[in-house]
């Protein structure tokens, strides 16, 4: 039983998904295969690793995720294969990944160089359909990924902003909205371990700023602006019932402080 | 062989359909995951319980069916397991399968409280992953419902307008546009047996009116307001080739009143 | 295995297409059901033609395609199977399968008309649901082709706009824009074999122009309008890390000339 995810930049609904899964099954027509999301902004490497480092551990061991976000198609950029934190990735060197590694460090990585695992015809513009595409079917089946190409030293990184103490305060910033429109912030529930969490609790955005961090959405009625704890560890700033990102209209990298009484 | 279905009011391309998926498939790799809708207006409970009854029927006796339309998550409402009419439900009690209990009563209904068919981290805002995607995928594996928690008294229902007789009319609302903007009303084919369809029938709705019941679109120019029998039986007001939802701008609960010459 | 593919003008997060899932799962539920696309715009034939020519035969053979874009459906139109190049559909005769058989000619064409393969009531809207999806289902499970109805003579075909050399020049059209915003042209790279593709090239779009032809979007930076050989081997327009469709507001049909100095 092997599993293939699909994380891309197409947009929901394009027949160039499709177009990878008719590759796939081709070669290998028993896999199974998840779209992870295809409504990553385009050629936003940054919201793509931040997507994967939320959902793709969620997968079992060994699922192999296939990422196209890939503004260098086409130029001397690498496509890699890694094995990381058990999970199997195909991708661009391009720090997609790097959200991912800081939770494991990448055990193998190789550079997908070997054309035998490819289609027989590339084109310039689509590497996810006739490099990765193929490569991630014969890795289902059981090709070794050091027959895929060389060792590969190491994976590109993007900086990321950490969220720091900084007196009797926490600083961070807004990393995305989700699709609730709820803005997570960079400043995990670790940082607030210890400090009260009621009213004396301050969070600060922007022109905003709110009281009290709650657990969940249903604790305050519609339209109040909350911080609270969400689902993947992180302060979010949410409007209950609303979409935070379209009222308050913030960009990722606007500073969030938390500040206590 | 299992089916699970997914309805969720995450938007689509949300990757937290795919953190769902990925819990699942950890559990039980062998089951088909069906994406029954995500396109759910954000918590709105109406809309879910409309598409549930339109469609769940259609899948195969026994699947498995987990409704993540939410508004309560983290407060104290029940999520309860019930069998309705040989299809199986995860859902939270709020009222979101009281239109599939129009069709059939629940015969086992079990509020999920034994946290050993959980994750073991349950996080206070996304009980579709921590909670009803994993049981799903324990009851596809052949754990009995009774092992999930106590039996649960009785279901929520929410109050749905009805369509009646008065005089010679027949009055009913406007339930939701559907994905081409068609009005889908609560007046169903019954109620229209043994009147005329020509040109005698009036279909009033707001400040519009059409003549005659028709069967199909393609019998009406591209443009034109028509009345029709749905797919699911139900009248429904479309504009041949456009989305009447967006030129009329109309409403759920909107009145409409069918009369004859 | 056997593979089902739907393509539709549903609009993508639609439950008409799960509902076509429950009814194809419910005849075969060891079928393995791909979305090729649901995000064809409403009852646009031509669209959806394109799109099977692009991505139909990525899928293994045999692979079971269909098709529900259907601005007939409930008219005297027929629905047919057609065997075209390995690949099978199951689509209205109306034009949609016309560039999948300029591929390859139809060897096997039926008309769907025993209803012994349909669902037992069939509506006069949804015949995707009511009499496609099942026989999809019944085709993927062995019943043979010409059990399904009679012969069709010939399906209707579309007239497709045609590139041409004329004089020094090369002149088509935009047939559409994709997913990305790039205009996909009717000029294939066949076309330009053997002319320079530097800068002595000029393609020119209504009132846009640009020089040289590339192979790849990274070449130019953010912003830049340029033409290029797309993934499948025709010449687009594309404006660097942007929607060219929607910067452009270029409609399908739009003249495009290359020309050479």
């Amino acid at each position: 039983m092997s599993i293939i995810t699909l994380t891309t930049d197409f947009g929901v609904g394009s027949p160039y998904v499709a177009a990878m899964k008719g590759v796939i099954l081709s070669i290998n027509p028993k896999t199974t295969i998840v779209d992870l999301t295809h409504a990553i902004s385009p050629q936003d490497v940054r919201e793509g690793a931040i997507v994967l480092e939320e959902v793709a551990d969620r997968f079992p061991e060994g699922t192999i995720h296939v990422v196209v976000v890939d503004p260098g198609v086409g130029t001397r950029r690498a496509i890699v294969y890694a094995r990381i934190g058990g999970q199997q990735y195909i991708a661009p060197d391009n720090g997609v990944l790097s959200r991912v590694m800081r939770r494991a460090a990448p055990v193998e990585v190789v550079r997908l160089e070997n054309d035998a695992y490819w289609l027989p015809e590339v084109s310039a513009t689509f590497h996810g359909r006739d490099i990765m595409a193929p490569v991630a079917a014969h890795l289902s089946l059981g090709v070794a990924p050091r027959e895929l190409g060389p060792l590969h030293e190491s994976l590109g990184e993007i900086a990321w902003p950490v969220a720091v103490h900084r007196g009797d305060r926490v600083e961070g910033v807004v990393l995305r909205a989700d699709s609730f429109g709820n803005l997570v912030t960079n400043i995990t529930a670790d940082m607030l371990l210890g400090r009260p969490t009621d009213g004396r609790a301050c969070v600060v955005c922007h022109l905003y700023e709110t009281w009290g961090i709650y657990q969940t959405y249903g604790e305050q009625p519609r339209g109040t602006l909350i911080a609270l704890i969400g689902s993947n560890g992180a302060l979010e700033l949410a409007i209950v019932g609303e979409s935070a990102a379209e009222r308050l209209a913030l960009e990722p990298g606007t500073p969030v402080v938390v500040a206590w009484e």
